[in-house]
């Protein structure tokens, strides 16, 4: 009977609060018939003007109703909750389209800690908890504790039985599993490996992080295997070199290779929490040291003049001693400590408000215009932070034939690079490859090439129009001054 | 110098806003030394209470900056952004501790539509566009559209010729992978095959959504393909059953099968839009008309009366005309209309709130407490929604056990299954399954049951101490009424 499929009353409040149909019933005799069974015709009697309806979504006991912006819940007596969440409804002529907008809310932590691997220091079991509730549960030691941790082999080498003794010596039940992690075997094989293993050891999804230890690739392959497990697993992130300690720990970034090029495959979801130890630093050569020293300075010459400073005074410092901090050195403070600390919080304001990288106006991608041609082109002979510290002297030139900075502000930034042991030129970089990657830049970048040039020392601005005759100036300024000082071969220009 | 070190000024704003460092400056000489070169201690002076600062982030010009909650960038004459992204700081004896909390913005559509491969049809070409700027620039004809589509080999049988014909017609550049999509082939290999394609067909990670067409398989692997590629690039839905019509189709999920268990990889990333035509459904056969019922019946039982009404008093007629509207059958209005509406209304709601499954009490969990164990233990011979079903069945005795439902709403919600032609009892589900079932529940939902049931008709709430007593009397009543039905066989309780 017609009678079944009249409108819900919405007075009805009891045993839960009940909604109206929020659309008109259609009774079937009025629909044009189409010819074809294939094709299903839209109602004639669908609202010629378009309807648009936004509604909220509240919780009454277990279940979400939604109701209009403002309307009320009358004689509700229940505790009621608001979402964030929103559904806008559409009813037109050619059906309904509901438009979901759904925030999710990451949280995640970056902690310095001392002797990480110290039995006595908790903050490698409990550090990432933030509820009370859940630390009281975790530290009442109810539950045995267990742990799934994936280690650099080469860092486990090192400290592996560190690790081991750490985790032996608090009662963690565990499973270390060390792989070679480099840039060659970053890929989704070996996310694959880690989650059989994962699945082997039977992790709890909620109160079980999985343990990441290393450099950049080992935290990015890790990060993905733990948020495709089951949709999303906890993990955590402890850098074991000077780059990943300000850069791949402090992001919600992970990936692998895949075909050939880089980072091609990944998501964007952030460990629960970093812990960041700097005495893993002393362990990695000194070319290493200027690795990430090029990532710190990006930051420097980004946003930061007071960092830029640190490193122009401290930088032999910084790499004779590893970024550890020693006594007997008065003139250069904790230098260590100041500029990683000014690093990450500097890092931290780009990519916080920006997580998934929706807005493609990134001072954070200064370094890395053309440094990824560059790198994949000549790899391995460059890492990626003298790859990235090429690219940024060649756009420190092209801020000079700018008139963005004056000739001795360009002269600080090279002299600063080079005092940090960093190659600013590289023959590989070539015109042509410059063009190249630019092209490719536009194309990943929503047509604009969202250049990021300093404006003076520690400040910049974004550009979509540099000229070509100016790359090309700013290009031949910088194979003249800079071309001779680390190679001699000409350049392909 | 130690002058080198000292705070930078805040006042200064020429020519960006200059910040203060928020941490007080150590000179080194008051720092003990560790007579262990693996172990940095923390500094001495480093305050003894922890002292927390919350920060907002501004931006100016292109910059991020950090200022305290309140604050204000006086004598700053530029636009100012105001994220809602924060980072807390936290020091300490122990060092610095970030805490940075920020929302990331889902935001997709579902949209009925009619004949959407009828080559006028515009929908699958720029339905998923919400930008009036980007609807502009795609509609223009300055660019040449391309797209890439999955579709299921089946579904490709079908419709596959009227695909190409749309796009062919619309001039769209395009590739069609048609590929089987089964519960067996669901796995990491099928989407990295799928990767490989899109790699080589090129597409534009901004402007060019992949389109998938097919059942809910089909969706989840292509979903979890474009949620990888660059760490994410759109993707559309175009459900071709009724399950995944009302399911797959309205949320976020994606996943692969790994290691024999179901889903086990995967993620949250929902598409830019699902479009959901109708008319696909003509092609499934009955029994898969009834899988989806089973979908259907559930957000019925949980959340809706009128919905349950529609079930028990169309239930035949939407199996018999395949939820295709035809004239000549005024008693059933548009039921197949009105059904599916409700059925993705009332999803919707449950789902948009809790996109990535935070809170773990969830109605729409309903009939998938035991039915998981009971699907993959007798697979093939079940699908989805049956087994899904069998578990409400038992469900609803449990209720009824429980004192929630009274015999005769309990004999109705039975008698509208039977109507569905949805088995309401199997052999399979044994007592000793369900008590594994639910042990296997514990685990993944923190330690509770979270055992939604009805209370009522249309209307559920979710409960934690359903005494495994009344789990026992419930199993015998429901072995006692339901067994005989369907099959002859003894129970293995």
């Amino acid at each position: 009977m017609p009678g079944d499929l009249e409108p819900l009353k919405s007075t009805s409040k009891a045993p839960g609060y009940r909604r109206s149909l929020n659309w008109e019933i259609l009774p079937f005799g009025t629909m044009p018939v189409s010819d074809e069974t294939f094709a299903l015709v839209a109602p004639a009697t669908m609202p010629q003007k378009p309807r648009q309806t936004d509604f909220q979504l509240v919780r009454v006991k277990n279940t979400w109703y939604r109701i209009k912006k403002g309307e009320a819940l009358s004689d509700c007596k229940d505790e009621i909750t608001l979402s964030e969440a929103k559904i806008g409804e559409c009813v037109s002529e050619g059906g309904i389209s509901w438009t979901i907008e759904a925030p999710i809310y990451f949280c995640y932590k970056v902690v310095e800690t001392y002797n990480i691997l110290d039995p006595s220091n908790t903050t490698l079991l409990w550090g990432h908890i933030t509820d009370p509730q859940q630390l009281e549960l975790a530290t009442s030691g109810k539950r045995k504790l267990r742990r799934f941790i994936v280690i650099d082999e080469v860092v486990d080498e090192l400290y592996g039985s560190k690790v081991r003794e750490y985790f032996e010596e608090n009662n963690v039940q565990h499973k270390i599993l060390a792989l070679p992690t480099t840039e060659e075997t970053k890929s989704m094989d070996l996310v694959l490996n880690i989650l059989q293993e994962v699945q082997s050891f039977s992790i709890d999804r909620r109160t079980e992080p999985i343990i990441a230890i290393g450099g950049g690739v080992c935290l990015d392959i890790v990060g993905l295997a733990a948020s495709l497990y089951r949709r999303r697993t906890p993990y955590i992130r402890i850098p074991t070199t000077l780059l990943s300690y300000v850069d791949a720990s402090v992001g919600a970034k992970n990936g692998v290779n895949f075909l050939q090029c880089k980072n091609k495959l990944g998501g964007y979801t952030p460990p629960v929490a970093s812990f960041l130890d700097r005495s893993f630093i002393q362990s990695i050569p000194r070319r290493h040291i200027s690795n990430g020293l090029g990532e710190i300075l990006k930051m420097a010459l980004m946003k930061h003049k007071g960092l830029f400073d640190l490193l122009k005074s401290h930088g032999k410092y910084l790499l004779d001693t590893k970024f550890q901090s020693y006594s007997g050195s008065a003139d250069h403070g904790d230098a260590a400590l100041q500029t990683t600390r000014i690093a990450i919080e500097t890092m931290l304001e780009e990519l916080a408000p920006n997580l998934w990288e929706d807005d493609l106006d990134r001072l954070v991608d200064f370094g890395h215009l053309i440094s990824p041609e560059l790198e994949m082109r000549v790899l391995p002979s460059l890492m990626h932070g003298e790859a990235v510290n090429i690219d940024m002297a060649f756009m420190t030139y092209v801020a000079y034939a700018r008139g963005l900075i004056t000739a001795e502000e360009k002269e600080q930034i090279i002299q600063c690079m080079k005092g940090l042991e960093l190659p600013v030129w590289h023959r590989g970089c070539s015109w042509a490859l410059i063009k190249r990657a630019l092209t490719e830049r536009l194309k990943h970048s929503g047509g604009q090439t969202r250049m990021p040039l300093p404006t003076g020392l520690g400040v910049a601005e974004i550009f979509n129009d540099t000229s070509e005759e100016t790359l090309e100036r700013a290009y031949k300024l910088w194979v003249r001054d800079c071309r001779t000082v680390l190679e001699e071969e000409p350049a392909a220009f």
